[in-house]
Formats: structure tokens, C-alpha cells, sequence
């Protein structure tokens, strides 16, 4: 089985797979560490850590490296590539394939852009269709942002048909919380569907239920990790810290080893 | 007041700054926004982060890469930069006095080696030397590893005379936590003296009082981050995460701005 089929095979209608994503190879290892079956990536938190808006393209090169040195991890990566880092379908099945050469299992494909607006439908099917051919073993994650751009809910159904026709082996609407619409979105597509978890929303035990098949954390594990940070500085300057169960200098300079050496 | 003298004068021996390390340009970025008048590195937090082990000078090209984008933050920036990713004074002092030209304030040098030996005295002085020489606006902060390394604690006295002797700005020992050991540094020394804050250790509070003019926290906030953002997966996997406090996507996506533009 390859990579390709390993994180397949993880996605189960409810039995969902719950994907952490990481925004280094640090927090990436420690997630595998803890015994995830497989890492996501979150957009904001590769391109945050660079000094980068996230969704503008900006953080492609910080996004590639990331994704090579995850590519040697022990278990599945699927990377978020934003709207795919260019702006023909040759451009993203080129990036997409080189990814698969890679090692990594699979992507995150939006279809919402930096002005706030909806891709095209035809073109973004073009680009899965083109992404699947120059990479048939890379899971393409079809996002639609219809959930997340104000206006565009009506238009979910319609797109990931689309994109499933095109070729998607998943998709993803963040943003979704409505129990009815996750349940009639499950019902319908045989390819499975991945729901964002909010820390207001749904429980991942409820998203199994609904027939949800993944559950990714987006930005959260990143945004929570920086905060906790801050707020233990803050905590040190004031006396009263606490830090019990940080793991130890020589667990976390370990973390590196799930690297290996370069070749 | 350049940058240099704006971070010197932050070293105010029985008031400390508290320094908080920062991995990335994201939680440097969230750790300014909080209040934090500098900011230093991890060491093993920006190696870790890229899949290396710390210490090794594996590190060097994602050290640099960091800094640059740090030094564009409107506070005083202080980088690790291990024993120097260099084998010689001169390579040494090139990469101060690129540091310097880029807008970072200051250094951290030290004495500790990859195969747990410390550095010769003498070459280690003329490296001080060497970075002063060609970087006079960098705040070298020499740290010496003889509390780190067994065998060397008696050596302290005399590797810190030596190194402020050769122009170190600021003297560091990590590990030294013994109330009358720091206390007898802080009324020898004229350069300030920098302790590591460890959580089972002295208190800000106490090691000011001992006339400690700058803490760090060292690898801690890294360590922590990435601890808890991997108990926050656990917890969403469980469903008992509490994720109170967390920024918003639009608050972390804004620590970007801090950068502003590239030049």
C-alpha cells in the first residue's frame, strides 16, 4: 500500500479520521509522536511563521520546503496549497506532481481567493482534472469556500459535484456546522467529506454520527500554540508560571530524528 | 539610540529584561504585540522547527533566514547563533557584522560544542574579539556552558572575566541557578549578567533581587507551544479541547503586519 492508499484508507465515513495540522516540522513530529495516523498542514500557520499573509500566494516557497521535509515523516502528510501557487492548471498539476515525487500523500485545493471572491467553477475543475492526471496517487482535497465568503452557501452542492466529477477523492467545505447540511452533504457524495472542527461547533464524536469522514483542525493547534506561549511569558515576567508537562530539551531536540538525515 | 543602544539599555541589572525566545516570525510577532520591550531565539526551538537537531550548526541557513525577517520588527532583535556556524574568528565576525547591517541588535555566542567539550578559551576570546571588531553596534552576549557541560562549574569565573575582557557586552550562564554563585557574578562583573529562567528555579522576582539584568527564557516557550498545541489534538480527538483565549484567524493572520512589506 502506498502513501496514497495508506491516507485513503484512513478517511471512514464515521469513523472519521481527526487530522492535526502542523506549521513546521517541530510541532509535525511531536503530533506523530503523539500518535496521529497521519498530518495535515494549516495555510495560515506555514505562512504566519514566515512573516506572510496567509491565502495570497506569498508563502509558496515556505510552503514546498515544509512540504519536502514532511514528506519524511513515518506517516501520511496532506499539504495546503491555498488556491494551488499559480494560476493555470499546467502550473498546479506541475507543483502537484512534484509534491507526489515528494512523498506526500496528498493536497488542499481552494477554490476562495485572496480578493475574497469564488473561483470560476470551470477552470477549478480543470485544475482537479489536471492535478489528478499528473498525479493520479496524490489525494486532491477539493475545498469550497462557500461556507466561508458571505453569499455563496447555496452554491456548495453544485460545486463539490463538480469537483468529485472532476476527480476529487475528497472534500472539504470549512466552515459547515449545520447538522442537516452535513448529514444531506454525506448522504449524497460517495467521496468522503472532511468538516473543519470549531472549538464552538460540532464534536468530533457528533461529525462521526453525521458520517463526516475527517475532521482537520485548520489554524487552531497553531493559533493555540502561539498563544500558550505568549501567555507563559507573560506568566514568567508576573511569578507565576506554569509549566508542568513541557516536555524536556533532549525529548524536543528528538523530534528531529523522525527527519532522518538529508540525503 | 540605534538599535544597539536601545537593546543595551534594556540590561538593567536588578530590574532584568525578560527576554522571551521566539522560534519563528510568528510568535516573535504575537510575543512583540504582547509587550515584550526585545526578542531573542530558541536555538533549538528554530532547528527543531526545521527538522534539525540543535546545536550542531545544522541550523545555520534557517538562523539567518529568521533573523533577517526579525530584525524588520520594531523592537531590539537578539539571535542564537550557536557556537558561531563557523570554524573561524574571521567567518565568525562576518556573520556579526551581516547580522549588525541587517538590523538585528545583538548575539548570543557560545562556548559549548556539539561533542560536549567546552571551547578553547583563547580562540573563543578572539572570536568575541573579532565580532566586536567588525560589529561594534551588536550586543554580544557571551554565554558560557560550564554549569551545562559536567566538570566546568569552577571555570566560570574565569571563562566570564575572559570574555568580557575581549569586549562581550553581556555575560550568560545557563543552568547557574545557586542563589550566592549569581549574586557573587552580578558584584564582579560589570558587564550584565544573563540567567536562563527555569521553571523549577528562581523566580524573576528573586533573580532580580540577586542583580540579574536580563532573563531568557530560553527554549521554554518553544517547548511549550508545541506541547500544548499537540494536548489541544488530543483533546479535540477526546472532546473535552478547551480552546478559550485562542486568537482569531484574523488576529493571527494580522502578526504578519508586523513585518510589513519586503523591501
Amino acid at each position: 500500500m502506498n502513501r496514497y492508499e495508506e491516507f485513503r484508507a484512513l478517511h471512514r465515513p464515521g469513523d472519521p479520521l481527526v487530522l492535526p495540522n502542523a506549521w513546521d516540522l517541530a510541532s509535525a513530529a511531536a503530533l506523530v509522536t503523539a500518535g496521529f495516523a497521519a498530518i495535515g498542514t494549516t495555510s495560515l500557520g506555514v505562512a504566519s511563521a514566515a512573516g506572510k499573509p496567509d491565502a495570497t500566494g506569498d508563502a509558496r516557497e515556505d510552503t514546498l520546503r515544509l512540504a519536502l521535509g514532511l514528506a519524511r515523516l513515518p506517516v501520511p502528510v496532506t499539504v495546503d496549497i491555498e488556491g494551488g501557487f499559480g494560476e493555470k492548471p499546467d502550473e498546479v498539476a506541475e507543483l502537484a506532481a512534484a509534491l507526489a515525487r515528494a512523498g506526500v500523500a496528498g493536497v488542499n485545493i481552494e477554490d476562495g481567493r485572496p480578493d475574497g471572491s469564488l473561483a470560476a467553477l470551470a477552470p477549478q475543475c480543470e485544475t482537479i482534472r489536471a492535478m489528478k492526471a499528473a498525479a493520479p496517487s496524490l489525494f486532491v482535497n477539493a475545498r469550497t469556500d462557500t461556507h466561508w465568503l458571505p453569499g455563496h452557501g447555496d452554491e456548495t452542492v453544485a460545486r463539490l459535484s463538480a469537483y468529485q466529477e472532476a476527480g476529487a477523492d475528497g472534500l472539504f467545505v470549512p466552515g459547515l456546522r449545520d447538522v442537516a447540511a452535513i448529514a444531506a452533504l454525506t448522504g449524497r457524495f460517495d467521496a468522503p467529506l472532511n468538516i473543519l472542527y470549531a472549538p464552538d461547533g460540532l464534536s468530533v464524536a457528533r461529525l462521526a454520527e453525521l458520517g463526516v469522514a475527517r475532521v482537520s483542525t485548520g489554524s487552531l493547534l497553531f493559533r493555540a500554540a502561539v498563544h500558550h506561549a505568549v501567555e507563559l511569558a507573560k506568566a514568567v515576567t508576573r511569578g507565576d508560571a506554569d509549566s508542568s508537562g513541557v516536555p524536556s530539551y533532549a525529548t524536543a531536540d528528538g523530534w528531529s530524528t523522525l527527519y532522518g538525515r538529508e540525503s
